[in-house]
Formats: C-alpha cells, sequence, structure tokens
C-alpha cells in the first residue's frame, strides 16, 4: 500500500516520478494564519539542484516551486499545501539502453519484482528527484517551527567523503552556515574540503563515485520535544534519514561510540546555572527517553557511494540474461553535498510535527 | 499525543506503566484463523525476563502473559488481541528515594518537563519492562509470518560489550541458535564471550555499567518486502529499533563502512544461477529502493550503557537543588544480551506488517 | 485489517469479545495532568447495564472498570489509559445450541464468512457489550471536554419507540436530566413514556422486539470544532452513531426533512446580540461546512429492532440447512434505553477528538 | 489539523480551493498493474460539471483531468497518482461584495472563526467544486472494483427533490442507467420527474432554492466486506456521505422506518437456494453487523436546499453588522441531481478501500 507520508499532525505527502509530469507533495496540518516566505522555500530547493558543481548531475532542472492551494495572500488557510515541479529536463530517452536492464545496487529489480511493473525513466519513483518538493515543504516546516521557536535553528554539515574527514576534536567545534556553504562539498573545514575534493577528482577519473557522513545539530530546541514510545525523537528522526536513498546509518549523541562507553564515562550530569537546567556534557545528543532535554540535537547521517558508475559492471536483465553494463547519463559522483538540504528538510518536517503534537500533552 | 503503535496493518499497540497495574499490548490486523502457539511467545518472553544472571537486574517478575481477547479455540479471530503480564514484584519502595531526583542519562527530566507529571516508580512509561508484551506479540507475528513464508528466520546475537568484540571476519560466518542462547551473553563466539564476561566483572566491581552491539540477519525473506518511500525496509527497522530505550545507533548492510566505499567497491553485482536471481556480494544488506531483494537482511544496532549505576553522580532535583546521588535497587550492569528478544520481536512486528502490506502491492 | 478505534488524536481502541476473559479499551492521546473522576466513569457504564428494568437482558454482570495503566495518584500521565472491564456472568452454555446457527439480522452469518471462524458466544465481537469500556471512556473524554470548555452539555432522550413518539413541539423543550432518567425508557415526556411502555408490554407479551430513536443535544460548544472535509462535525458524530450495533439511521438539524424544505425556509439568519453571534433559527443543527457555529449540536439516531426474538423464525445452519430457531437466552425486549450512555459515550469521544484538534488550527 | 482524507488502505486525499491554481487530489494504495481508463474518469467529471440544466449553475469549467504521476503507459505503478484540474473559469471578482459578509447557512462564519482566514472566492475550500477531482478518483476506484469483482454495480437517482418524491413501491423497483440519466433531474419516474421539474420551476422564480434525496443500490457486492467495530459499511458510507457539504441525513435499509417496526417484521429470514445463501427480505440493507450479506446495499442520503438564494436575508458582516444580503453569482437552483456522481464516487472510494482491506481478513 505504500507510505508517502512524514509527520503525522504536520504531514507531507510525496507523489510524482522522475520523468513524469511533475514532482509534488502535500503538506497537510499546517495551522492557519502563518505567513509564508517563498523565496526561502525556493532557496532550500536550489541548494538540492543539480548541475552546482563540477561532480555533480548535468542535469539542469529549474525547479520552480508552484503553489496549487493552500495559501492565500500569502498566507496559509489551514487547508492541503499542494506543491508541484514540472520535470522539464527530463530526458527519458537517455534512459531506453536500461529499460530492461537491472543496473546494481538500483531500486530497479526490487520495484518490478514487488509490483511488476516499473517506470525505468531515470529511476520514476526511486530518484532522489521527488524530493525536490519535500526540500520545499521542509523549509516552509522550518517557518512554522521559528514562528513558534524564534531561535531554534537546524545545521549540517558534511564531515567525510569517501576516507577524507574531519577529526572529532572539529567535529564539535561551532560553524557559520557561511564555513558550510562556501564551498561546494558543503564542508566547514578548509583541510577537509582540500582533501575531499581530492578524493572526488579521483573517483571521478576512475568512473567511481564517493559516499559520506553528514553532521546535523539542532540548537535552541527546547525541552519536552518527541513522543514516547514509538515517535521518540531520535526513532522520528532516525526514520526520516533512513527514508533518504542511499542513507545506510543513523546515530546520535555519541553514537555507536557509546557502546564502548561505561555508564559512568557516557552518563551526562545534570546541573542548574542562571535557573536553566543543562547537563554538564552532551553525550546523549540532546535527547533522552525519546525526549529533547534542552541540549542541542546531534546526529550523523551516512550515505553510500552513488550507484551508478560509469565502471563496467555484471549484471542481469529483465529476461534473466547475464550482461555488462556501463552507466552513462548524467550522474553524480558524489551526492552527500546535494543531501545537506534534504537531511534538514526532513529534519524540519520532523521537528515541526512533534513540535505541534506536543502541544497536546498536557492539559 | 503520543505514539504508542507499531506497524500499520499489523499494529501493535503498547500500554502501561512499570509498576502499575500490569503492562500490556493490543495486537491489530492479525488475520483469522491463525492457530497461536503460546508457550512460543511464553518463551519468548522468559528470555527478556530479568535475573537470569549474575549481571541483570535481579527484580524478579514470573511475566506470565495472559491473553485477553481476539483467540478462541486457539486460533486467532481476526479482532484485536490483548496481551496482559501482570506486575507482580514491583517494590515501589525503591524508587521513593527518587522520587523527587532526576538521575542523570534517565527519562527523569525530559519526562516530567513534558509531561508535568510522572510515575517516577520504576520509570514508570520509560521503563523497558514496557517491552515484555511486546515480546510476546512479536513471537506471535514470527507465527504470521513463518505461516506466510514458512523458511524466513530471523537470528540476533551481540557481538561486542564494551570493548569486547568479535572480529568482521567472525560475524560473517553462520551461527546456530544453540551457540548464541548457550551463554548468558547471547554471543555466538567462545573467545569474545570470554572477554565480554571480564569487561562485565570489571564494570560490576566498579558500579559501572556497560553497552554493546546487536547484529540481525533476516534470511529467506522474499524479494518485495517494504513500502516506499517512508516505510523502506530499513526506514522501518531502523525506527522500531531506535524506539528501544538506549539505542543509540541503527546500521544495515555495510553502514557506516560504505560511506567509505567506492561506487565499484560498494555495488552488488546481480547474477542469476538455478533460475534465481542474487547478488555476489551483500553490501546492500539484503534491501534495495527501500525492497528486500531477496538476500539476507543484515543490520546492527547500538546500545549505550545502562545509566543507572552506583557510581556518586552529579544530578538536580525537581527544586533545582545540585544534588549528589547513587542509584541502588536492582539494576542490571549490561542490558544487551536481554535486548535480543526485543530486536527480534521488534523486527518480526515490522516484517509481518510489512508483509501485510506488500500483499497489496499489485492487483 | 479492522478498524478498532473512535478518534484520530484522541483515540480509544476496543478490544475484546462479549465471553471472552474481559471487554476493554486503551484510550490514547488523553493529555497530562487531568484529575479523573473515576467514579462518574463507573456511573456511566452502571447506566448501560443490562437487568435495570422489566424489559431489558437479564445478564447480570458487576462491569467493574479496571484502570490498568495511564494514570498515578488520580491523575493522567499522559500514557494510554488502559480500562478493563471482567466477563463474570457470561453462561456460555446457553449459546451452544446456535453454534452453528445462523440468526438472523445477526452478524452470525457475515463474521463467519468474512473470517472463517467466530467466537459465537454470545455474539462475539458483535456484542454490544464491547461498548461497556467504551461508555467509561466516554465519561473520562468529557471530563476532558468539561476541564477546557466548563459548560458544554450533552444530553440524549428517547423520543420515541416503537410507534410511540414525542412531537416535535415536544422535542424542541429543554429537559433536565432528571425528567430523562427519572424514568426506565429515558423519555422526557410522560405521556410518550406511557405509551412506550404500552408499546414494550406488548411486544414482550408477543415474544418480539422494538426499535427506537434518540435525540441528542450539544449545548455551549463553542463555533470552530469539527474538521473539513473528512472529519466535519456531522461526519463524525454519524459514523460513531452509525457504528452502534442496530442504528440504522443519522440525521442533525432538520435532516431528512430539510429536503423537503426551500433556502429561504431552512436557512438560518446571522444575527448578533450582546456581542454574541447566533442564528435566529437552528436548522443547520448548530453546524455549517462541517464546523459548529456556536448554535446547539442536534441530532438524531435511529435504532432498529433487537434482533433476538423468541418467536420462532426460519433460518440455515453452517451446514446450509434450512431450520427453523425459536432463540432463548437474555435478551433485550427494547435496548433503545440503555443505548443513551453508549450514544452519549461516543458523542464525547468525537467531541475531545475534535476539540484537541481544533487548537492546532491557528497558528 | 484537518482531515483531507477518504479511506485507509485506497486513500485519497483532497486539496484546493475553488478559486486557485486547481483542486485536485492524491490516491494512494492503488495496486500496480491496472489498466486505467482515463476516458471513463473524465466522463464521470462531466457528469458533476455545473451549467449542464437550466437550473444549474452557469460557471462554465471545462474540467479536463489532468494525471500527474503514479500512471505510466497507462497502468498504475502502485506509486501515488495525483489528480488534478484546473480552475480556468474562476470569476473571483463575483465575490468581493461578499468578502466581508457571512452567508447563512455558508461555511464563511465558521471557517472564519476556525481558521481566523479564509478564501472567500467561491467558498474557497467550502465549495463543493473540490469534489470534482475526486469523483475522477472514484472513477477509478471503480475500475479497481470490478477488476477484483467484475459484477459490482452502484447506481444512484434522485428520487425525491422538495415535494415531489417516488412512492416506496417505486423505489423497490429495478432501474437502468438510462432511465436515470435520460433526464436533467436524475430521476428514473417519469411522473415524478415531471413534479420534480415543476417543483424547481418555482423555486426558480422565487429566487429560491430546493434539496432533495438520493437512493444508491450496490448490487454483486460479496458477502464479507466493511470493518469491524468503526469501519462498519454504513458507518464508513455513512460518514463519506455526511461530507458532502448540504447532507443532512443517511440512513440504510428500512433506516428511520426500521425504528418502529417489530424483530419480527424487520428481520430478514435466511434461506438457501442453488447452493446461495440468501435472505428473503432485505430489511438490512444488505448489511449485518457492519458486514456486507451478499444482497444489494441499499442507502439514501438527504440534501437540505441550496445556501445561496437571490431572495434577500438579514445577516452580519465581519464587523458585527447586521445587514441584508441578495446572492448573486452563478448558483444551481437544486444540485441533487449534480450529486449524483459524487455519491457513487464516494461509494466506490469506500468500497474499494473496504475490499483491499478485506483481502487480509483470513490467513
Amino acid at each position: 500500500m505504500g507510505n508517502n507520508s512524514l509527520g503525522n499532525i504536520l504531514k507531507v505527502t510525496s507523489f510524482g516520478e522522475s520523468h513524469g509530469a511533475a514532482v509534488g507533495c502535500i503538506i497537510e496540518g499546517m495551522p492557519a494564519g502563518l505567513t509564508i516566505n517563498i523565496a526561502a522555500m525556493q532557496e532550500a530547493v536550489n541548494l538540492r539542484k543539480t548541475n552546482q558543481s563540477a561532480f555533480a548531475s548535468a542535469r539542469n532542472e529549474e525547479d520552480t516551486i508552484e503553489i496549487i492551494s493552500g495559501v492565500y495572500e500569502n498566507k496559509t488557510l489551514g487547508t492541503p499545501i499542494c506543491i508541484l515541479i514540472k520535470n522539464t529536463d527530463a530526458k527519458s530517452a537517455d534512459y531506453t539502453n536500461i529499460a530492461t536492464t537491472y543496473r546494481p545496487n538500483h531500486a530497479d529489480y526490487t520495484t518490478h519484482a514487488k509490483y511488476g511493473i516499473r517506470d525505468y525513466r531515470g529511476g520514476g519513483r526511486s530518484s532522489i528527484r521527488i524530493t525536490a518538493p519535500l526540500v520545499a515543504a521542509g523549509a516552509l516546516a522550518l517557518q512554522l517551527i521559528e514562528h513558534i521557536y524564534a531561535d531554534v535553528n537546524i545545521q549540517s554539515y558534511v564531515y567525510q567523503i569517501g576516507n577524507a574527514s574531519m577529526s572529532e576534536e572539529e567535529k564539535a567545534s561551532y560553524f557559520t552556515d557561511n564555513q558550510i556553504f562556501g564551498n561546494e562539498v558543503r564542508c566547514p573545514s578548509a583541510k577537509t574540503t582540500e582533501n575531499i575534493l581530492t578524493e572526488i577528482a579521483t573517483a571521478k577519473n576512475n568512473g567511481d563515485t564517493l559516499g559520506g557522513c553528514i553532521q546535523t545539530t539542532i540548537t535552541n530546541l527546547p525541552v519536552g520535544i518527541g513522543e514516547p514510545i514509538f515517535a521518540k525523537l531520535q526513532s522520528a528522526l532516525g526514520a526520516a534519514m533512513l527514508s533518504i536513498n542511499t542513507v545506510k546509518g543513523f546515530e546520535y549523541g555519541e553514537g555507536f561510540t557509546a557502546s564502548t562507553k561505561n555508564g559512568s564515562q557516557h552518563n551526562d550530569e545534570f546541573a542548574i546555572s542562571n535557573n536553566t537546567i543543562h547537563t554538564k556534557t552532551n553525550n546523549s545528543g540532546g535527547i533522552q527517553g525519546g525526549i529533547s532535554n534542552g541540549m542541542p540535537i546531534i546526529f550523523r547521517t551516512a550515505f553510500k557511494p552513488i550507484s551508478s558508475i560509469t565502471k563496467a559492471q555484471q549484471t542481469i536483465n529483465e529476461n534473466g540474461d547475464n550482461i555488462a553494463i556501463e552507466i552513462k547519463g548524467r550522474h553524480d559522483v558524489c551526492a552527500v553535498p546535494r543531501a545537506i538540504p534534504i537531511v534538514n528538510a526532513y529534519t524540519a518536517i520532523v521537528l515541526a510535527d512533534l513540535i505541534l503534537q506536543n502541544k497536546l500533552s498536557k492539559i
């Protein structure tokens, strides 16, 4: 039956295929009366666009968002907001050679087996392109969050691509948006950025691709956000991140490293200063019992390398023949930097939803 | 508003607090006519029980499951199945000393801040005890899975506790249930088990606690299970695991390591032999595009150390006083082995739900 | 897959069969911190009980409610509230003679055909007994409503049984609870009550049964309650009423009569007095566009006669044999008066849910 | 938070305002591989269009459906199907005079009070125009039903407008679609049609409007459709009908009349002939215990008169001034005939959803 929605109260429902008429989404549950900033929504979408760096896909989409419903005189009506982005540069012909081939690590085979039919053009529904309108929805969700809690900030950056990585010490630093968006790999460390660009150049030369990792920090989120038992903050964030194509792992706070620590090392002692409760350390990543504790929320998401490589690979086709394939077309060498706006958008949708839910926690 | 349910079609809804009258759950969506094996359900619950090893909590609950509804003459009726487990050894008095104290890394503070009230006895709703009936539900979900696909197998084991860990090579082996359940740490490697027991003994002596990691393998799951976009198999499994108290990370297939690989290294080439499509490697962890591809599903879950340590810690109380605390009571040194049945149960519920959903994928 | 829940944010999920261990429900979404009045919940349940009049079933259940979870020191915790009512006077033996017979107008045949199995004892899940815990949940929902809007009042009475009916003029009057609950038919008109009792006596003598109609009025509900498009106030109320066994019709405001009127007759003109907006008439029944308009909400629910008659009837059994049946056992002659607390409870649950939803309508 | 969806597994989510860019919907849960008949979808939408009779609104919309996603080479993909209908003849200027006026019986006041903002143009989200894409969705749902159960037929006709009504005997007859669609009032009785046209002419002359009633019959639906407790077939159908603007009442089988009958009169005895179980009468309207019993499903829906009358009315404006209003614009005198495709569409969506749900009832 599928599950095309992110969120429960604030619910964003995705529709569209890569090479259909359009990709889009509906936002339900947005309260009425919010003045919306469409330019900011468009700007977020633009950050996700292809063709912005030497290592990204050359597909050239304008990705102009159209708001079909739910907004009147720049204010939300409390009715569903439909966002549409037309597919204008869809070159379906690029894909006819793979119409009957199952590309390794793509969703071609599993989609075909599950549904008995698939729109092979550009990956159809499995294309990362379907996230474009969701990024717009996320930007709007962020505007709702900022209306409710003015100081909440969501920030993501690339800390690793391939084997080039920032150190743990570096990751503990504070960065400005300018530091992150000042380069095309979205990495705030100049040294690591240099290493990453070298990795990417090598991979590109080899007809190969790269994955990487993103760290996200949410600051100034008040205590109380997250809904036990099955919509704990980490569970809702993790589910959202793991629904992004190419994501292979998620951890928050100390993450996997926590499993090697003693309780006395990992535990965050509480303290109070200036009448504000805080923890002395933040190994918890800002979440305890699935509920935000007022400290920064910190999580990391791991992305596998892009599956479309130009190197020759063995695979099979729909007839079950063993064949060789070299994937042409307009593909990214490394899409992790382009995932930043997606991670931020999904984070904003999850947070906005849980913030609304939390309004009903107490009488 | 909370979210107390796991699953969508097969939906398990949890209720109960650690020291209330009972903990329980309702299973909706179970098809009618399934002959149930209550003994197997009870056996799964027993594996989760406390007081089974020197390093587990001494709370001594019988944990006898009662089936209140939905079953008649040992068959499911197609109506909601209510499972109840009474709380019989709840010593609330143990907790009066922490009634107004926020224990570090526990949900005390966040729960209180969110709801304005909390049942402090045994962690109330945040207690891992609420998973006992869910383990029974998971065992029943597994019976449904086995009715539909007789050969599906879910197997989890501890591969690391503290700094004692199996090697990657060892983890790639096949193990029998006897190897896993033959020792109290649920680790199939004799050598690692020995190291783990040493780690645990040290931690116990120090009044400290330990975390660890579990690997889960699902074999013989047919191709086609998992619902794009937001109920992808990895997303549904990840959300379930991340909703377990103390879980800090989740990865599947190559996981975080995939982020360091080239596409040509990570990609799994398709091949066909004996008319069966398979991949030559399984770096994908059996999932592509959020849908099972017929290969084993492999994922790993990381648990932080238990928060209740007897070592002295600094914290605050409800009045905002900085105080010191030493947590007494009946607590585990390391609860990861006891998490095995929980991981298996949640996995079974997620799979059963997605298997039912998949029945509606095609006309 | 079934649908056992009423409500969306405040969600009440039913479980249990008539002759199983217990009937019960879970209430999710109840905000934390509400001081609950258990006595009032029990009182509502008592009003639904059998054996309270000469024409009601002689089944004698204590129907004592047990609160299993979600409440601590008499206050809601914000966690699921499980309510249990044990089945103590379940005489399953009464039903063995109908174990393989499809009673006319009962759910025996359809249940068996749908599920391939049924718990025939007392109607199993189709028994009206499953509403007992829902009545308790409704009483609690009412307490939440009263906490939010102190003056809201829900009142239902029987205005017709068989062919004895109050006039339209009488129905337009205001009645006290004492007038309604002062007699066993829950009809506030003395004259009609007399006629109803005569109808019932005749039906009882004939081994026959009777249906009837209930009118419900909700007063002091503020403007704004109801969620377009598919949870309009009338739609949510209608769905709830139509889910009660034996209900055959639902109308609100002028109802079916409105279909015979001109717009100029039916329309309610707006006016303002004492700074309060109201309508001069209330043919709308207090709802416009699916949203309450501040006037009294008025609706009527029609109940068919009880299906269990002692008169001989032709039917078939599971083998497909044409057989005759005379239904013995402890059945009502007319259950409409006993439906009053059910109607009120479902109304309260629907309202409480929509009131919570409405809290999120505006920024 | 709103509820914009009809259905649970097959879920149709509405979006759009009357005078926004477009109205539309998303269909989720449609199984993959269904060959779709777009012409039949367009034909259903055309039946709903305005300007088809002397007594209908003169708004002249092409109402051409666009399928944005979910369909490839004329087959469903198993992904969300987005249907869009552009608003091309939206004359917003017609509505500026009522921008600040609350029209009697319209949703103007309640919408404004609930959301603090409203799109007054053409009723915004409250316009019946939003049903146009839902009618297309219903036509597609019907195609799915017909794929699963080839003989299922949904038929609705007008049996009453104002005080002109078919007799009970006439309503018991069988009619062809030609008889129903052969005239512009969608009434299969020539005599009643004549009377209805007279009623309409009179109302039009008086600047007034009319309501009416529709009877719907579903034939050849197999036994087993409907999901207890809260998605009983009558409850799901009733909720859908009551969500249509202007509907004031719903009844099935004998409906309100059943409340005046004895059990021995109302009960439908079971019989078996040609190995087929049926009931001798059908007072139940084809539903017992919320589940279809194989007999025709019969229900009736009552519509109030259109609220927009040209006669002068008293009302208030946003400032709270008592004012007089005469509603101009392009409005229907009687919209009940145009409701036929809406009733049929909602019925098809409800049925298709419950048919899919029923596939999971048994192991």
